[in-house]
């Protein structure tokens, strides 16, 4: 029978022109790969987070944008560039927040638009190595983040995370994950604690379940138990992922962070972000710049649309994320090492 | 077609020997009301939370014994006075941190043993009257704090809750609701923001029921959005009830009750709490001496048992209540009036 591990989060099969993905919103239920050829598919993919994490939704688009450009019959490189924008423009209105997206599909299109006078089929070309690339590079980023965020603990910890920045979130390791996995190969006996992650539940459904079937020690806790376990002492440090990391450190993330990270700081244990450096926007000055996604009432009114869980007509808050102010925030973890406070300089140290 | 405010919370048919009871567990979704002689039955309906919220269950347990010694054959008040005793020790098993169940259990066997000389046939007239006592004490308990809770707020104020401590966890009016079921009344204009309340979702399922049924504007949010919710400065108070008060004002109340109050100490928003006095442990000196109930797993990673939302063989962390400090704590409401810090000082002074 295939196992979790068999069933990549996001892979290209540029033989057949399709993405294969695992659906995540089955999880842990069913284990159901998608092939997934039409922009329209790949957009809603991305939308209804059947793929998610910030890392996974870049190399997505990375490959839906390689697709599209694959597909284009235009044979004059001008009008090729102009329909690979088009494609670009359309996959960037898949998730309003996540800069890596963004980030990927600039990338992408960069690629195009800095080798004119190429021809088409040199450009797509062009575009299928640098797709390969992003993917390739966003292991080597995982297993990066890995080592510096390793740096910062020690074995036996209890080790507290919110929603998904696992090898589901990413393609391998994970980006929180990435020091749990690291840890465990080295037999650091970590204790992980995972919140449910309201209201689509991707810590329970995504990081419980890629944690345990790696063999590590998971624990799941509704989001509102977090202080109570802080309160029995078996956190020592909490490890979070972003979405978006301002230039003054304030990070975007899965809703709930900010209530966590503030919970952490009470009760004095540290907070670490965990990211690559692609999702710090320099060109946002703070947090307070960042757009939040408001997402359907039904995802918390009702489980999985199919059973309700609060009374008709009733009003609903659903933000997508929280920002979490930098003077919560003990470390952000990136590819290219810790930052510590003030972030304003050590961002900017980076030359991003 | 029958609404909610057709179905008491729980109510006694003397006539028939029978507590009714609305099932809490099977709501939003189906109004059913239940008919329970046994005490097996009630206790299973104390334990699995079909009668929850501390004044609700200390009046079910108060109907529960009346009925328990009006079915006593003994003709022999001592032998009479056992069995109600033992009956009382079995019901007080059904929920551990409950001190309110301890109360009126405490209460009817204290009527019971206070009139010793009296005939069986008198002990049980004077149970029933000191259960119907509780209930109706009960409800102009929930009036007096409703009263004394308005003092604390004003017209237009957003309000965010926690759990039920509504009319479905008392009888009438509630303890937390009851401020604003009577600002409703004079046209207070609140907004009420209810947590949802995981594991099983109380605040979804009840308050933001009840509320809405009576024509309140009750907005849902998932517990990890309580942060997000008042950086947008839309939260003037945080309103929640108490499972038990220690004598320094360290509180027990549902989980997640901790988290919020620290968030809301973050944010410079007030946290009230709202209770009886005789949830006020006097004997049990701070938070540390309640004891907490840890709850099945199967709550967390399973939805209502139906559906698997967690991995199999994963940890599972599932305590009932967590317990905030008094020093996150702006005011408890009683029916006595609002006590304020110090509390060993205003809460000694009430002599309990």
């Amino acid at each position: 029978m295939k196992q979790l591990a068999d069933y990549p989060t996001v892979a290209l099969d540029d033989a057949a022109s399709e993405i294969l993905m695992l659906d995540q919103t089955l999880l842990p239920g069913e284990l159901k790969l998608l092939r997934l050829s039409k922009q329209e598919d790949i957009w809603e993919a991305i939308n209804v987070l059947r793929v998610r994490g910030a890392p996974a939704i870049g190399v997505t688009a990375a490959y839906a944008l390689y697709l599209a450009a694959k597909a284009c019959p235009e044979e004059d490189p001008a009008a090729f560039e102009a329909a690979v924008q088009k494609a670009a423009d359309y996959l960037a209105t898949s998730r309003p927040t996540a800069v890596n997206l963004f980030w990927a599909l600039d990338r992408m299109t960069r690629a195009a638009k800095g080798n004119r006078g190429r021809s088409v089929q040199e450009l797509k070309a062009l575009l299928h190595e640098e797709a390969v690339a992003i993917n390739d590079e966003n292991t080597q980023m995982c297993l990066a983040i890995g080592e510096h965020g390793l740096t910062l603990l020690k074995p036996g910890m209890g080790l507290l995370t919110h929603c998904n920045a696992g090898r589901l979130g990413t393609v391998e390791y994970g980006t929180v994950t990435a020091p749990m996995y690291l840890g465990h190969e080295r037999g650091y006996g970590f204790r992980v604690f995972c919140d449910e992650t309201r209201p689509l539940l991707q810590g329970a459904r995504l990081t419980a379940f890629e944690l345990s079937a790696a063999g590590l020690d998971a624990t799941v806790l509704c989001d509102n138990m977090s202080s109570a376990l802080m309160q029995t002492g078996q956190v020592d440090a909490v490890l979070v992922g972003c979405d978006r990391v301002a230039a003054n450190g304030d990070t975007a993330n899965k809703i709930g962070t900010s209530l966590l990270a503030i919970a952490a700081n009470h009760y004095g244990v540290p907070v670490y972000v965990l990211g690559p450096t692609s999702t710090i926007d320099v060109k946002t000055p703070t947090g307070k710049e960042i757009p939040i996604e408001q997402r359907p009432g039904e995802e918390v009114t009702e489980l999985w649309y199919e059973k309700r869980m609060a009374p008709e007509g009733v009003g609903v808050f659903n933000p997508a994320f929280d920002v979490t102010p930098a003077g919560l925030i003990s470390g952000i973890v990136t590819e290219r090492g810790v930052l510590r406070p003030p972030y304003t300089e050590s961002i900017a140290a980076l030359g991003l």
